[in-house]
């Protein structure tokens, strides 16, 4: 079965949510500059769920470039990933408006939780098929940066309800570690 | 006439469809975890019809797959079924936001009783432009799974009016049903 | 300049305004079936919008299947088409809601007139560049269907304010004579 | 890498920006044409925006068309444009219902500016790439026009604040700029 369809989907769907989260900043009754204030922390998670996003789109296209084909479990494992990714609109909404209050900002981490192992379980799916001796298999690696990425999000939940600040910190610093696209696909895909 | 952009077209607005389903959860006013509660049933609807939705794209591309080209009759079949999904989010929405109630369970199986008989009707479509000893039309046999899919929806349906969780179990079960990709499809085209 | 990106871009867009057009069926408030009576001319003008999109995709598809390149006048006279379907929620909802009155009854033909035009422009931009003996040119011949459409428009826009469902109607007999692809390019291109 | 999943998800995301900004567009209360009258400003933002991103989609077609490949950096500096580009609803929409006061023309001159120069960003990743002495180098050449309208831009801004149609009116003009698609690109590639 070939990938082009399933990467296509993909990228709508990820484009969509992208660009839907929009939305949640609601154009703001006064005309002043000052109207806009109250919209900062929207602003904020925008800010910060686009850059995540970009993310997985960024490491999905490398991820997929050094897969060959896909079979049902693949697929099934990438809508996985895509119904965690898609709400993230409504926990951006939730803990921008809410201002970085402990709740909402622990769910956030919960559905950025559920997507990372979402992301794991597909990279797994296509290692399965491909087998652990690919090219896929030894440019995935020991994956170091996808288990630092759950360890921090399983510290950052309850953290959240303590200090919400310090879990929000530790979400960008998460954002951060992957802000390179994912080198070693690059490198060992490299002639 | 090529089958392309038809594909890119359909995937096009499922992914749309999947996608702004979300917005029907709307973010709620209080910070605390207690105000995503009355979240709870809408929550469960969206995860329900993102399944069945992606089991649509994913049998979707697998019918096409067997397919090799396209006329009239074959895009219209197509657009008819695309628009008894995209009633999908508004349904959903509306079983959510009742708590499952007898009318919108009952709403939401006579909308997805029509996406069957219109995923029905694009099959044989099919068949007919590609001939009935086609690889295609041996590929899809005696369809029983769609034909078993109508007749379960056609009792959830007045069922939904006594007992409507005993019509969303119904719905529960065709999904896990159409869970796996269409094997006789990928069994058949296998070399 | 290769037509693939045209033809992807309009797909998205089409796909997304058919598809967008659901979120004017708002979710209403009770749970009874009679909730869903005052939704039914929206849903109405739902289905003749989405069935007169799904023309405009259907016969945009097959022009520029008969397309071989496009220019920069061509891209403009696509955008100009894609922003005229593109105001179609909108007037389909304020239709819709207003209960087929004379004013967005009125409204809603003009948008599809200009629509019309759009196309009529789009078909003259990519004759232009193909040459008028070209196969594109004697595919498309006379186009008596399309000036047909914006004589009925242009009768229906006036119509309207006197009796708005004689207007719907007109609407609804334009939308019929299109239903079927454009033969005369299938005709042409046939081998 | 290649650039294909690029150009497909800049198309989607840009499609989406441009088809959901006419959500702003709300359906009015009234039936009469004169419950349109207040949407007229609403409605001249969101021409204005169409046409910017109508150019934007139709420059970057251009530019890509030139790209032999993508990296990670060129990645990035994609997604950061459409950042900037996924402002576009919410400050048409603001500018649009508070009529052209002086912060929301101020707000969205920002957000042009940013997006100008993220494209500049881009353009310049790409060069940076490919090389100084590439067909894509030599195709933008001096980028007289990406100057100008930052130039433009940088004026428009304060300026806004003390006579907001001025601004308004610059916008317009450095959108008139940029109709014509790129030609520098399109002549040097020609054959």
């Amino acid at each position: 079965m070939s990938k082009g369809r399933m990467e296509a989907f993909s990228d709508g769907v990820i484009a969509i949510i992208i660009t839907i989260m929009v939305l949640e900043l609601r154009v703001p009754e006064g005309s002043g500059l000052t109207a806009l204030k109250p919209l900062l922390p929207v602003f904020l998670s925008y800010v910060l769920s686009f850059v995540i996003l970009g993310i997985y789109w960024n490491n999905h296209h490398h991820l997929l470039q050094a897969a060959q084909q896909v079979n049902g479990r693949i697929l099934w494992a990438n809508l996985h990933l895509l119904f965690w990714l898609s709400l993230t609109p409504f926990v951006t909404g939730w803990m921008g408006e809410n201002r970085f209050a402990a709740g909402p900002v622990a769910l956030y981490g919960a559905v950025l939780w559920f997507a990372a192992f979402a992301y794991f379980l597909l990279s797994r799916a296509l290692v399965a098929h491909h087998g652990h001796d690919s090219a896929l298999a030894s440019a995935l690696g020991p994956n170091v940066k996808g288990r630092v990425s759950l360890v921090f999000y399983t510290i950052a939940i309850p953290l959240s309800l303590v200090n919400s600040w310090a879990a929000f910190a530790m979400y960008v610093l998460v954002a951060a570690m992957w802000f390179v696209p994912d080198r070693r696909i690059e490198r060992t895909l490299a002639p």
